[in-house]
């Protein structure tokens, strides 16, 4: 698998909403950064962070624009939609860079406006 | 130049604080957004939005931790600094994205955290 088809994978499981399927995908010094809201470091940060949003959605799909890859970088281009229980929609447009190593992810950060997520979440 | 010769040059254009120089990289029907805050569409809105704040910085730096290119869309991760003429420093954690056609930039997508953007500003 290309670095390229492995952010592909971690996509599809974050859809899925399979958190042990995300952290397979991950290193165990993953570094997980939402830019402007805080580190995951390591398998349980990202589950405890994770773990609930997927609890709380009954559905995931993540877009990808655009995704360009070299060596063992890659950034994408995404609208991350999340489907609520209480049948609202949450979606975000995300710039997200990824490091791979060894066919798993190590860096992840995502870029994106914070507070329209946080008043989509309100 | 490659698409990402083009963006290594837009990142020096606004480095320099011209104007001028910034648009000449730019198509005429640039769609430039800082996603959350606005699109700029066409020479007069960027040099609008971007004139006045290049006009408030006495240096303009903007760090390039990776850049990633494949065919003609190009994605990098920054921190962009303003160093403004009161002494004080505005620093903002970036993820762009380009799509660069005849060696000019067409449309330009920055992702950041605008609330800390703007609590810098403050």
């Amino acid at each position: 698998m290309s670095a390229g088809d492995v952010v592909k994978a971690l996509i599809e499981a974050n859809e899925s909403r399979d958190i042990e399927a995300v952290l397979e995908l991950m290193t165990d010094d993953i570094a997980y950064e939402n830019v402007g809201m805080g580190v995951c470091n390591g398998y349980d940060e990202v589950r405890a962070l994770l773990g609930p949003f997927y609890g709380g959605a009954s559905r995931v799909a993540w877009e990808v624009l655009a995704q360009v890859e070299q060596g063992d970088t890659v950034m994408n281009e995404r609208i991350d939609r999340f489907f609520l229980h209480d049948g609202k929609e949450i979606a975000i447009r995300v710039a997200g860079v990824f490091e791979v190593t060894g066919g798993k992810v190590r860096g992840w950060r995502d870029y994106f406006d914070t507070g329209n997520l946080m008043s989509q979440m309100a």
